[in-house]
């Protein structure tokens, strides 16, 4: 299972715990892309002993230095910020990969991913969730329509979990519209300008998925109740595959307050005992 | 590491995932002792293979059918309810044992317990929590009192979670007032028998532990508060080894709404995963 990553020396903390949960609910082979411009060196060495231990060996952890690979081959892709590398995955992964899974480290990953993983694209290039809750649609999609003059935006698509059919990708990659919206974002001063540019770019090429099942917004268990027949934390832990902890508060914050914090750090906790143990042994090895 | 548990067929589930925290937290070699009269071969069986499994074969499991024990010894605690078993383990444990940690089957262990294990009982022949609670502590002390007709009664314990020093409980087992007390019990209507004996037949020779580490009231955060410098749902979930969900309401029950529900159907739903792989391998292994 190909998995993308992309974060910066701040976020490694979470994206292990992330990847500590994925590993722990899918028995499965990964490979981990990391695309980055700014971890360090040892993070990265960490991340991959982290990998290699946690899967037994049976994952491989690839490190993509972006701005490097996008200087190589002399795109116009080179001085794009960060917050955009999971949309140029076509760019810089391996041109024989057919698919990846796109994954922010805020989330934990509590079920098995195979389903998703294994979507019938049916001619679209992405699947993501749409955060369907009418505080977040409505004005996203309002805004959306007004900044980019156009109309045919059915939903407004959250961008953290993200599959990608890279064939079909590669086969009409939009590069010419993607710079166009990145060279206007600062006057339209979005606040998420990747999620933007996935749904602006790609409107009509991305397949809806379960935002229950795949994209829980761990702070709409109100919503969900209105939405899915019946939610207790029984059927969340058994049908959710991935809780995503949208918003500016986060459940490694000490004054978090969510439902599943308990459960965050439960998970936090073991993922971080075995990378402190990954670290002694890295001490030793240089001692 | 020596632990004991007892109960009946209607908690072999909660006993299951109870382990399954334990092994989870916990990386020792253990000796588990079941004491039941009533559960079921298969559940017996299931349990053993679960264990085996668990640990990857680094503990063992022994079952002990105490009417049985009991019965060959020719013991008066023959009759003896099961609710008592856990206080008459020096009788039918082997006789070389020296401590033992008796857990419930409510609990979850989310933290090491070698400390506990190795606790120096000072002279003590049990160590015990007294839960605190002003509301929980007060009228079960009053009660004890002018049932046992007894003064010294200075902290009320509870026996859901209890070290036992075996060889000091050989050396001065108090049969005689066990078996008066459990006569006299049925005239006292004691809400929970086994704890009021412990509290009364043996109420000199507890040593306490720490409430909030070792026998955590998953009712009680509010209080916790108040006794303890910083309650946050991490400083719980890196201190504390033992949340017992006391009262009636379960965690396992749909309607249960504590805030450590996702927690325990997080680790409900591996340890059921796990049991129905082995009760699949042993379908294939009948068939």
């Amino acid at each position: 299972m190909n998995i993308l990553v992309c974060c910066d020396d701040n976020y490694i903390g979470p994206l292990m715990t992330m990847l500590y949960s994925l590993f722990e609910s899918n028995q499965e082979d990964f490979d981990i892309y990391l695309a980055q411009s700014r971890v360090s060196e040892e993070n990265t060495r960490l991340l991959e002993a982290y990998i290699d231990r946690l899967t037994g060996g049976r994952s491989r952890f690839f490190n993509i230095q972006v701005d490097k690979a996008f200087e190589e081959v002399g795109t116009t892709f080179y001085y794009t910020a960060e917050m955009y590398y999971r949309l140029l995955a076509f760019k810089y992964l391996p041109q024989d990969l057919d698919r990846v899974l796109y994954l922010d480290p805020d989330i934990l990953v509590i079920n098995p991913l195979r389903d998703l993983y294994e979507i019938d694209f049916e001619g679209a290039y992405f699947a993501a969730a749409p955060h369907k809750m009418p505080g977040t649609q409505a004005p996203n999609m309002t805004r959306l329509a007004l900044a980019s003059d156009k109309k045919g935006i059915e939903n407004y698509y959250n961008s953290g979990i993200l599959m990608m059919d890279l064939e079909a990708i590669r086969q009409d990659p939009r590069e010419e519209e993607i710079i166009s919206y990145i060279q206007d974002t600062p006057r339209l001063g979005s606040l998420m300008p990747d999620q933007d540019l996935l749904n602006v770019v790609y409107r009509d090429v991305i397949k809806p998925i379960s935002e229950f099942k795949y994209n829980y917004d761990s702070r709409r268990t109100n919503f969900y109740r209105l939405t899915e027949d019946f939610v207790d934390s029984r059927h969340i832990i058994e049908e959710v595959s991935i809780i995503h902890f949208c918003g500016r508060d986060k459940p490694w914050h000490d004054r978090y307050l969510g439902r599943f914090k308990p459960l965050y750090d439960y998970i936090d906790k073991r993922a971080k005992e075995a990378a402190s143990e990954l670290r002694e042994v890295e001490k030793l090895r240089q001692e």
